[in-house]
């Protein structure tokens, strides 16, 4: 049996990742790619490469200005709701740690949809604990071992691996997908190609 | 009588223009929307943003390696030939000025997609004055007045003007598609939603 497979990079703080994740689940099963969805902590690459923590967004006035208002058109041409967070970008270990969980109980997806809705669609505040025990709430799931287990070392460990993990695949920013092959394609605006060449090449 | 306009602020050095110059005519054409080629010299708005005035592709590299591998599978997909340039960025003034003197010509637009090929498909270096004039001769007008043109100081006065202008209009890299509205879309990838705003709205 053979399947194709993507990986779908993520960051919670991230303005793009928005529409990605939104897209990326009816495209993919169009498409008969299944893709795993992996959070990491782009703010640890920056780190790591030299840059600044913050979101180049911010240090970069015009391009910033630019990506607030193109995230505007997306959302727009997609009938996503937008309202521009503040503080941006918002602290997203917890929900890329909760989201960890849930991944290995089967309602990591829709929470991280949750989180990105919440967030880019609403300008809750995903930093604070009682807003993601509200979204995980939500799906009918018990919050609180849920946090405590976010907040234990095994996963905070696990994120920092992942981190590592994507550092080495080459990357540098959100969203991200990555084939079986190690091709790597970077942008909300490139999910369409990745999912195309997971199609065309990489059985497993 | 009412005509859509779009403007194309490109950089000759900027490796997205090269898809983006070879894209936009047929579509413009098929959208109705008239363009307006606009070079300008995007080191100058770095330096006035207080960046490095090399390509942010050097001195991030790990984007870099992303966007080179990006712009290989952009080119397969649009069957352009592609080599990378060496060294990059190539030195690009020359090649905006005389694209100046040929957009007043009636040879500019032609003039910039064969630069864009020569540098990103040949490989060729577009800041040798004997390389542009190979690239003016083969359209058949004679490179020694418009070389002549294009050192001098009323042409060399147009670049930096329409670079401040640039700048005005938000732009901090290239592709830039703006409508008369002042809508600034940003990307090779961003020309079909600008040429689509630009149908929509911009009646002059």
């Amino acid at each position: 049996m053979s399947e194709r497979v993507l990986d779908f990079w993520l960051e919670f703080g991230s303005t793009y990742s928005y529409p990605a994740a939104m897209r990326v689940a009816p495209l993919a099963d169009a498409a008969g790619v299944r893709v795993q969805w992996r959070p990491f902590a782009l703010g640890a690459i920056f780190k790591a490469q030299g840059w600044p923590a913050d979101s180049p967004f911010n240090w970069q006035a015009a391009k910033g200005k630019h990506m607030w208002r193109d995230l505007e058109r997306i959302c727009a041409e997609l009938d996503l709701p937008f309202r521009r967070p503040d503080p941006f970008p918002q602290p997203s270990l917890l929900a890329a740690r909760v989201a960890l969980v849930g991944l290995g109980e089967g309602w990591g997806e829709d929470f991280a949809r949750a989180v990105y809705r919440a967030e880019f669609g609403e300008g809750r505040q995903i930093g604070e604990p009682a807003v993601i025990a509200d979204l995980i709430a939500n799906l009918g799931v018990d919050p609180q071992p849920v946090l405590a287990s976010a907040r234990g070392e095994e996963i905070k460990s696990r994120l920092r691996t992942e981190t590592e993990h994507a550092q080495k695949l080459g990357i540098f920013g959100a969203p991200n997908f990555v084939a079986p092959d190690g091709e790597l394609f970077w942008g909300n605006d490139r999910l369409e190609a990745a999912l195309a060449w997971a199609k065309r090449g990489s059985v497993i």
